[in-house]
C-alpha cells in the first residue's frame, strides 16, 4: 500500500513519515492491517531530516498544483495524510496565497483521491484558528465554529470538504482540529505561538528567551508525540467510530503560561525558570487573548485520543524525542 | 448606484427586483440613502416576468465566469445581493457543478467585488441547509453547523467567505440563513420542500395535491414577502449593528404541516382542506425528518428582522401578493 502525505517537510510531517516507517503497516480499506510499501512524502522545498528509507520518495511541489498531486495519488494509495497548508500569519499576510494552498490545495489533494475510486483514508490537519469571535471560557464539541482569521475560515472549509467528500463515498476522511503543538523542536518562527515552544526549548538550552505574554495568558496544549499518535489514531479507527461526523477537537493539556514556567522550574530547575524574561507584547499578548484557553474535548477522549497528562509530561515529551544532545 | 443581483430570474430574485425598483434607493456606502440608477439582473435564463423599468439590464449567464461577473461588477456598484445557486436537490445530484456554481461563483462574485476596492455591501443568501447531523429539537443561534448536503457545505462555505471578506475590508458583507420559503408561487418543482407550498397554494386553485408527509411533520417557514424584506434589511443596516459577525439565522413561524392544513381550513374554509391528500412518500418524510424544526431566532429578532406572525398570516401574504386573480 502506498501512503501520500503532504507538508511532509514540515515538523509534524517528517515525524509522521517517522512513524509510519517504524510502524510499518497502517488500515486497509477493509481495516485491516496492511504493508506501507512507499511513502510518497511531498511539500513545496525538501528538508536534509527526511529518512532517507527506500520507502520514501519525495517530491518538491505545490499542493495546488493538479497535475503534481493526480501524479502522486495514483491507484494503490490507501492512505493520505493531508498536512500542507500555509500557516496563520502567512494566510494573513497573502490572502490570495492562503486560499489557492489551504483550500484549492485541499481541493486537489480531495479530487485525487475521490478519482482513485477506492475512497481512501484521509487525515486532515485542522486547526484551532476554526474558532473566534465570542468564545466561551471553556470549548466544548458544540462550539460553532467562526473564524476570525483567514487560515481559520480555510481550515473550516477543508473540515466541510472533508465531510462532504466522506458523505458522498469518495474518500472515507477524519479532520483533526489540533491545539497549540509545544514543545516544537528547532527554531523559533513566525507564528503568534511560537513563545509556548521557545519558553521551553531555550532555557533548556541554557539560553535566555523573552516570553511576550502575560503569565495568566492560557492556552490548549498538544505535544508533537501525541499529535502524531492523533493522527495514526484518527487513520486506523474503522468508519463506523466516527459515523458521519468527521470533524474532532483533539483534547489538551490546558495551562497558563504561568504553569508553563512552573512545569520547566520543576523539570530543569530555578536556573532554567530564570532565563525567561517577561516583557509582554501588546500585539501578541492581543493575538493570543482571542484563542480558546480551556478545551473540555469528550468526544475525542471517548474515542481513545489522548491529551498529555501534564505540562511537566509535555516538557519531558521534548527532552526524550527532540531535545539535542549534549556532547 | 448600481446594484447588481445575482439568480434574478428565480423567484426572490424577481420580487428583489421589483421591491428596489419600488423603493428608488438603498443605503450607499456611509448609510446615507442613495438613487438606485441602474440594477444588472444576472441569471443563466432570462425570466419574461423581469420588470422592463428602463433601469433594469439583464445578463444571462454562468455566475462562475469571471469574465461575465467582472464586466457586471464595475465601478459604481454599491450593492450585490448574491442569491445565484444550484438548489439542494441539484447540488445533491451533480456534485461537481454544485461546487462550481455554489462555491467558486460565490468566491467569483467576492472577487469581483474585492477588486471594486470599495468594500460594497454584500448580502449572500444561505440557508437552513448549513444545519445536519444530531440536531437539538430548537436551534439556537449558537448552533455549531454541520451540514449533511452538499448544498449545505456550500451554503456554509459561502458564509464563511462572507465573513472572511468583511474582515479583510473587501466587502461589507451579511450572509442570511433562510427558512422555508412558504407559499412560493408557481408550479412544483423539484426541491424536497416543494410540498409545503403545494399544499397551500394548489387547494387554494380548488385543486386536488398530495401531503408527501405526516401532519406531525414540523417547519421553519418564512413568507416571500418577510424574506425579501429580510434582505433590504440586511442591507440597510450599518455594518457596526452586524459587527464581526456576518452570519444570521432568519426568524421563522415554526409550524407542523397539520398546523398548514388547518391554517388553510381557517382561511379558505373546509373545502380547500378537503383538497390535501395525506399519502407519506417515506423518502421525502425522512429527508423532512432530518430538517430543522423550530428556531429561537433571538439575535435576529433584536436586529429587527421580522417572522411571519402566524401560518395564516403567511398564506394571507400569498392571497395578496402572488396569487394568480380569478376572472
Amino acid at each position: 500500500m502506498q501512503v501520500v502525505i503532504t507538508g511532509a517537510a514540515g515538523m509534524l510531517g517528517l515525524k509522521l513519515v517517522r512513524k509510519i516507517l517504524d510502524k510499518g503497516t497502517l488500515a486497509g480499506p477493509d481495516g485491516s492491517q496492511v504493508k506501507v510499501d512507499r511513502i510518497v512524502a511531498t511539500d513545496i522545498v525538501a528538508n536534509p531530516a527526511m529518512p532517507t528509507d527506500k520507502r520514501v520518495t519525495f517530491v518538491a511541489g505545490d499542493v495546488f498544483d493538479p497535475a503534481l498531486i493526480a501524479g502522486l495519488i495514483t491507484p494503490g494509495t490507501g492512505s493520505i495524510f493531508h498536512l500542507a497548508g500555509v500557516v496563520s500569519a502567512g494566510a494573513e499576510r497573502d490572502f490570495d496565497l492562503g486560499y489557492r494552498v489551504n483550500l484549492d490545495g485541499t481541493r486537489v489533494v480531495l479530487e485525487a483521491a475521490r478519482k482513485l475510486g477506492s475512497a481512501p483514508r484521509v487525515v486532515f490537519a485542522s486547526s484551532l484558528a476554526a474558532y473566534g469571535g465570542d468564545l466561551p471560557d471553556v470549548i466544548t464539541d458544540e462550539q460553532k465554529l467562526t473564524p476570525q482569521t483567514s487560515y481559520g475560515c480555510q481550515k473550516v472549509m477543508g473540515e466541510l470538504l472533508v465531510m462532504d467528500y466522506t458523505r458522498k463515498g469518495f474518500i472515507d476522511g477524519r479532520s483533526l482540529r489540533l491545539p497549540t503543538i509545544v514543545v516544537r523542536p528547532g527554531k523559533p518562527n513566525l507564528a503568534a505561538s511560537t513563545f509556548a515552544s521557545s519558553i521551553i526549548r531555550e532555557p533548556l538550552k541554557g539560553e535566555r528567551v523573552i516570553c511576550p505574554v502575560d503569565p495568566s495568558a492560557q492556552m490548549p496544549l498538544l505535544s508533537p508525540r501525541l499529535c502524531i499518535e492523533a493522527f495514526i489514531r484518527a487513520h486506523e479507527l474503522p468508519g463506523s467510530d466516527w459515523g458521519w461526523n468527521r470533524q474532532l477537537m483533539l483534547a489538551s493539556v490546558d495551562a497558563s503560561v504561568g504553569d508553563m514556567a512552573a512545569a520547566l522550574k520543576r523539570v530543569a530547575g530555578q536556573k532554567a525558570y530564570d532565563l525567561i524574561e517577561w516583557k509582554i507584547d501588546p500585539m501578541i499578548a492581543k493575538i493570543v487573548a482571542g484563542w480558546p484557553k480551556r478545551l473540555s474535548s469528550k468526544r475525542a477522549l471517548a474515542m481513545g485520543f489522548r491529551a498529555d497528562p501534564s505540562v511537566d509530561a509535555l516538557i519531558q515529551a521534548y527532552i526524550e524525542d527532540d531535545m539535542p544532545k549534549a556532547g
